[in-house]
């Protein structure tokens, strides 16, 4: 099964590549790395990703979408947003982290639907998708074919999350422990929620 | 301040990036991304990242390592240790995550020094360099201008010790609040250690 990881210029490095690092591990997984136009993306950190274009990625791969202040623009691009929609209303499964799910949102896909996001951003990520059910404390969260997550490092539990779903926990437990990270396993765990 | 972060073919990706994550997030610091010829180099989960000549670079940043399973024929190769070995050599500080202390070991320049790496590889780091003063037990280990971390995770609590030793803790502490990041602080707490 691949893995559609959706880059955008200011993308939050961690976002994207956390997640890789785990669901890169999984023998069953191939990632592939992607934008609207294909070519050279940089994210806010300065890395530099060679990538392919929207149009000519596996409709049916699983997509993950990273955050970050790339997305701030992204969001009142109907051009963007109408691709992510097709692909997205496609994948068997979406993942997004931090404000990955404020792109999400503004597609309308999560409407009505349990989502969370960066803490820090949260209010301006509920303004993206007034008809989602935000749930402001959340590790990450689960309803149908979404998963989306907290901030930047929480995609890192919810890619482990996402592979003991498919695989079983054992599976996520010894990829954790290969990459010697100590996984935050409980979604529901949120030490960044305001009290 | 520059960072240079040397990657190689099939770096392990957050390796890399965890700590570039951090260190971007410092107004201080400037990444670069550099290998031995420059181009493009393509960590082990598949990242095709854009790179410059490590001739060209800075040689009075820092210098940061990742590891992965391209150190295996990377500690044989003589032409890229030597100009591993000027690099670390001139560079303020040094610091490596995981098998990146193998590289730098095989260099000659750890001889002496207190260092870590990967839990799960620590037999064959420890034959790179016979008189490293390994340290089995460890999330980080700072020596002099070398940090050298255990692995891949370990490397975003290197980054952020690191972080606390130049700016004080609370600008650490700040960095991991905001990317929601649950930091072991303390560098001797190692749950990935042997009994």
């Amino acid at each position: 099964m691949n893995i559609n990881i959706l880059l955008f210029q200011d993308f939050e490095t961690l976002d994207a590549f956390g997640p890789a690092e785990v669901l890169g591990r999984v023998e069953q997984f191939s990632l592939r790395f992607i934008s609207k136009n294909g070519g050279l993306i940089k994210s806010r950190q300065g890395i530099m990703v060679m990538t392919q274009p929207l149009d000519e990625a596996d409709v049916n791969a699983v997509l993950l979408v990273p955050g970050g202040q790339g997305t701030r623009e992204l969001v009142k691009s109907e051009s963007f947003l109408q691709k992510l929609l097709n692909s997205a209303s496609q994948a068997p499964y979406c993942l997004t982290v931090c404000t990955g799910s404020a792109l999400l949102a503004a597609t309308g896909l999560l409407d009505g639907i349990e989502a969370t996001s960066n803490k820090k951003a949260f209010g301006w990520v509920m303004t993206t998708g007034r008809l989602v059910n935000w749930i402001p404390r959340a590790r990450w969260v689960v309803d149908g074919k979404f998963y989306t997550s907290s901030g930047v490092s929480a995609g890192i539990d919810m890619a482990l999350g996402f592979v003991a779903d498919m695989f079983g926990i054992e599976k996520a437990e010894n990829i954790a422990h290969d990459i010697e990270y100590i996984w935050n396993r409980d979604r529901d765990s949120d030490p960044f929620a305001r009290p």
